[in-house]
């Protein structure tokens, strides 16, 4: 990345979306791509390893942002508390996507591979919140529990959060959900 | 279904599992199954829509009798104690299967058709316990939660039943987890 490039990973990621948008994801080549951001495909391949990974290269950012906020949780913290720590740093990161993730969701919900390439990144980041709630001391049930609540919570938010239906924002839309979760036992 | 051909689905059954298992469920065609059951591909097609439905046609008698155990629930259950009805329904039609179920997994597990369809079956399951749940007068966001926490529970209690780690019945794994998730808030 030389000063003659500015932001050439934002730009390359601005036109991949809107070729994948306007023309579908497998009709879309990398040279496409370069070519939309005035770029080369030399200049692409240092940023992104191959197409698909301009849609999930966020997502291990996201995943060790969400991994250090539960470790740096206070220790007397509940895993819910750890888990809600962690769903704020993820809030953070989601300032202003909201336009790339709506077309991104509708990209991926068109095309197999990538469906299943979101499911296993979202395995991912379960077992790497588990691991990480092992490691403050939770057994592994519950670990395995707070880790999947926490990605259902940030699903659902990220989904509502995408929709508009709720005005708040992000993190508002998670906490409340998580705290809802922890309320199911005891409203009608 | 004649009284010549006494439990035809229930051979039908095994005998794809089987062949799932040895030759790879794209390589095994509906002629192979019927013939290793002893049967005909017209009797196959009595029972079953295609090959991939041998192993998806329990999960609508599932889902349904998941949803009718939660509208069944007394008016004054709290949305968790509904679940817990839903997923004590789903332990009594697991008595015997575990065997099926294992190498169920296996085949699911190894393509990807498949993999998609057990999670398109897991959502029509989340969307009509939430339906259900809203009919009892739970609000949206609280049904939609809780419909999928019980997926969750019982997707992973299935799976600690199915690995025989956990010695217990379905019914004993998966109500401990709902009763562990709701105890997550609180316990460090």
């Amino acid at each position: 990345m030389g000063r003659w490039q500015p932001d050439a990973m934002g730009r390359l990621r601005a036109a991949a979306i809107d070729l994948f948008v306007e023309r579908g994801y497998e009709q879309t080549t990398v040279a496409d791509i370069a070519e939309r951001a005035g770029l080369t495909a030399r200049t692409f391949f240092r940023h992104f390893p191959d197409k698909r990974e301009v849609l999930f290269q966020g997502a291990e950012r996201l995943q060790q942002a969400m991994v250090d906020a539960l470790l740096r949780a206070p220790t007397e913290a509940t895993p819910i508390d750890a888990v809600a720590a962690s769903l704020q740093a993820a809030a953070q990161s989601f300032g202003d996507i909201r336009s790339f993730a709506r077309r991104r969701r509708d990209v991926i919900a068109a095309t197999a591979e990538l469906r299943e390439r979101e499911l296993i990144k979202l395995a991912s980041l379960s077992a790497a919140l588990a691991e990480a709630l092992r490691s403050r001391g939770v057994v592994e049930l519950d670990a395995r529990l707070a880790a999947e609540a926490a990605v259902m919570v940030f699903r659902i938010a990220f989904e509502r959060w995408l929709d508009g239906d709720d005005q708040r924002g992000y993190a508002a839309i998670a906490l409340d959900l998580l705290h809802r979760l922890g309320g199911l036992a005891h409203t009608a």
